[in-house]
């Protein structure tokens, strides 16, 4: 079977190919072919050195009709403009985010004209389509609210995704990821930074800052869990989604004060001595408004699972990222 | 103050402008210009023969600015392709419903930029952005989940709707309206036609057919009640929307056997006599999905108001549409 992966060069989009090469199988099939699409050229991943690596940009008027050439049966859109640059550069998030996934459904769309072409496409969106107010638990069944440009893309992005699968254009999975912690990498500039930045900088026995207080809480999974979401999505028997076509993740709820305890409990009190706490209103303001847990149970009835505790979470990283060992 | 007001050959449009003409004002200033524009010229109305009657095609490039030319203060943009037909033409409904709305959008955000122009635009969706399984009553909170290509676009809008406010783009209100009971006019295609065509013929004498049994609930307010929600729109105070820009107007829930009962107390049994039941399974299976109750809490605490009883609903089609006589 033939793979596309648009946003292969990302965090998650590099995880994924690297899983995909060393499985060498969706479900039953064996993968023989490989498209990688980043706005910069993906690495060719060792392993699978017949994989196509492709620099492109998907809002550019044909540019999802040549992605499709060799008719991929499974088909994972990650691309997408970041929410901080979606709401700086208004015009480049609908081009990207909105166009962009537009341009790609609209393209498997003629390509199945008049034959029996329906690939799989999983879509990543985010809970970033829910704004509050919002309850404590959010519902499968809540209304998509979004408070960013970016949530507003995603949320349009599930609804086409919808109209296409119901139309039987294609057959599409959208995943609302969790926030994914703890990113690999260095520090960088989001405001939800600091959720990866308490915890990995510590490990690596850096010290790092912790701008809200302990009680903010929010919904975590692991690069590997959001890794075996995209897998899964790509696997399952999709008829009993219905028309409801996308689905918020399972993660787990938890506080900084419980990602800090679970630091303790793996990495000592040392660790935790290297988190310097330095309120910072404007990120505390901006986090106030984040969903702080789901109940997910469409998708764990559906067989998608994330961590049960943060010391998963964190121990996941130590392994994935550490080598299993503690700087 | 100028108005504009889109998709105005329709019949909630002719009977908007109708009514804007006859109060002469909205809000507290006095309307001095007026552009009406359809696919179709419409009329020019009585009472104000200075209004601009244009025929264009929103989809169309350029449309959108040219018809921001005079900068109107309030716009009404109620065109659409209609759910059967975006159905059965999968592109003319995405261009005109989906690339319409947000050209319309996109030339009122180009307009501003640099000066103060900020209109008002009155944004009708519908509650066919709601689509089973879902609750008896559905509140606010509901997901936007439409099971046609009509609902999608319609929820698309609304996404869209709130992102150009939040950006401050645009002082953006949509307005999902109840099924519209009673149409004036012939008996049409639609899947709702019965609705309407129960009471609608036997009160000038002539036989309808229903197909649903009489257990069939569904949610109802009269184009009165429709015109009202529109006007209401354009002069209300905006702020307490927030960011959740749309609302799901009040109406009334009445199965067809309240619509009966309502029927015989108005215009006696001679009339319900008129009505033919004739099973059908396909307009029976395409009903029984759609949304039976709203508890439109938002709505009614902002000010929109419905009618409170089928009697009510039938008393406004004699009034507008009869004469105030019964035939």
């Amino acid at each position: 079977m033939k793979i596309l992966v648009i946003g292969a060069a990302g965090m998650i989009g590099r995880k994924l190919v690297g899983a995909l090469v060393r499985r060498g199988h969706v479900g039953q099939q064996d993968i023989d072919g490989m498209t990688l699409v980043d706005i910069v050229t993906p690495e060719a991943p060792a392993g699978f050195p017949s994989a196509r690596t492709i620099a492109a940009d998907l809002s550019a008027p044909g540019t999802a009709e040549t992605l499709l050439a060799d008719r991929p049966d499974v088909i994972f859109h990650l691309a997408a403009i970041v929410s901080g640059e979606a709401e700086a550069d208004f015009d480049k998030g609908y081009r990207i985010n909105l166009d962009g996934t537009r341009f790609l459904l609209e393209a498997i769309r003629q390509a199945g004209q008049g034959g029996a072409y329906r690939p799989r496409l999983v879509f990543t969106s985010s809970i970033a389509v829910f704004g509050e107010p919002l309850p404590a638990e959010i519902p499968d069944e809540q209304a998509l609210t979004p408070l960013t440009s970016y949530g507003t893309q995603k949320a349009i992005g599930e609804l086409l995704l919808a109209d296409y699968s119901r139309r039987g254009f294609v057959d599409g999975i959208g995943i609302r990821l969790p926030t994914i912690a703890i990113r690999p990498g260095k520090p960088n500039k989001a405001a939800s930074g600091f959720f990866s930045g308490i915890i990995r900088e510590p490990l690596a026995g850096m010290e790092a800052v912790l701008p809200v207080s302990e009680d903010v809480r929010h919904w975590f999974a692991s690069p590997r869990a959001a890794v075996n979401f995209l897998l899964h999505a790509a696997e399952m028997d999709s008829a009993p989604l219905g028309q409801r076509r996308s689905l918020t993740m399972p993660g787990l709820a938890a506080t900084v004060g419980e990602e800090i305890a679970a630091l303790r409990r793996v990495a000592g009190e040392q660790a935790v001595a290297l988190i310097r706490h330095e309120p910072d209103a404007v990120i505390a303001g901006i986090v106030a408004g984040w969903p702080q847990a789901f109940s997910a149970k469409r998708a764990l009835a559906l067989g998608f699972a994330a961590e049960k505790s943060f010391d998963e979470i964190i121990r996941a990283h130590i392994e994935d990222e550490m080598g299993g060992r503690l700087g």
